[in-house]
């Protein structure tokens, strides 16, 4: 089975729910056979420049930079019972096409997971910028990067294509906001739900993937070495 | 959608097949958002050292080599039929994990179809070897990678346990010959069936592909750069 989990590296629920489906995974009894893909998803793709969190959120739903922060602190508080450490407030926010496009040289270098990983600590734990490429480049190495490799890619600007037609394929299967998972291209899980949650459509999916409905014409295969004429 | 073609490099309907699909696909009306995926199945991982194809048809089915030959000469024909160029009298077939493990290198660098591609005519058309280093990493420039990157992944073995894995996920899938098509885990088609046959699968792949069944708990999710909390 295959899983791709839309997100966006600036979205506090993302991260969560990261957390979330891998603790259903990791309690699921095929989990061997389930192979997890991330695909990139942005919140704001017009974003240009960097900007205060706490300012990001207040100007956005008109509050005082005191509920911001506070609303940083529930958040942590949410985190903190999935086992994450966020550290919003002070942080920055800024465009995040160029770490997702790290996250497509991560999946063709074999380390996709841990570019993701160390990019959500970096942001949301670290207070590290994903918004400049010298300190992306340095976050690219901790996952096990070339940092060479990475630098090329990110000023090449190597896999913009992907990371924009992997949020048109979002938007196509009905995503209107991330996390979103989606099982096989079957079933989808919309927001950082409960583990148990996850659970059931894992096996649900499960469930339904096999048999496989098969078109055997009986014939024109190649078996053993031989082939039938 | 997503279409996962098991076969093997040294399977005359696997390329045939591969034709036959691709005929369906570019008259397919979504074909835009079909995504091929190439996966490895050998039909002979035990073998090693190379023989003539004569010769090792003329074993397997206990032929003269002038019957052989013919068979040769009557799968060529087949092949013609769809626009293929078929000279198998005279080739060598040897064990094709190594071009196999180029195939996912491909994957890597985004080229995937054309080392499959290069590879086939290789061996049914040119009578090229896929069986030593040097012959692969011509025919990976040829494709379009780096040639110090394909030597430096076959002398290393790398990908090897990704194209062990595929095979076995092939024959966990149901599959007992190739090429295997299958589509979004849904959907398989056995052999190098008449395009029409994938015309079919894809139609009925693409009807049953949407709506997602999405459980959506409503909340905790992030859209248009706010998240619900």
């Amino acid at each position: 089975m295959r899983v791709e989990i839309w997100s966006d590296l600036v979205c506090p629920w993302c991260y969560i729910g990261k957390r979330r489906f891998e603790s259903a995974l990791a309690s699921f009894e095929h989990r061997d056979q389930v192979e997890v893909v991330h695909r990139s998803f942005q919140l704001d793709p017009t974003q240009s420049g960097v900007e205060d969190r706490d300012e990001m959120l207040a100007a956005k739903f008109g509050l005082t930079r005191e509920r911001a922060a506070r609303m940083n602190e529930e958040m942590a508080a949410r985190a903190a019972q999935d086992g994450l450490e966020y550290n919003l407030s002070g942080t920055v926010v800024g465009n995040t096409a160029d770490a997702h496009r790290l996250i497509h040289l991560g999946a063709a270098e074999g380390v996709q997971d841990a570019v993701v990983e160390t990019l959500y600590k970096a942001h949301f734990t670290d207070r590290r910028s994903l918004f400049d490429h010298g300190s992306l480049v340095e976050l690219a190495v901790e996952a096990g990067l070339d940092g060479d490799r990475a630098r090329e890619v990110l000023e090449s600007g190597k896999y913009g294509a992907e990371v924009a037609a992997e949020h048109r394929e979002a938007q196509r299967l009905g995503a209107t906001g991330v996390p979103f998972f989606v099982v096989d291209r079957r079933y989808g899980v919309s927001g950082a739900q409960p583990a148990q949650a996850f659970t059931e459509v894992l096996s649900r999916a499960w469930a339904d993937s096999k048999p496989l409905v098969v078109t055997d014409g009986g014939g024109e295969a190649c078996a053993d070495g031989t082939c039938a004429t």
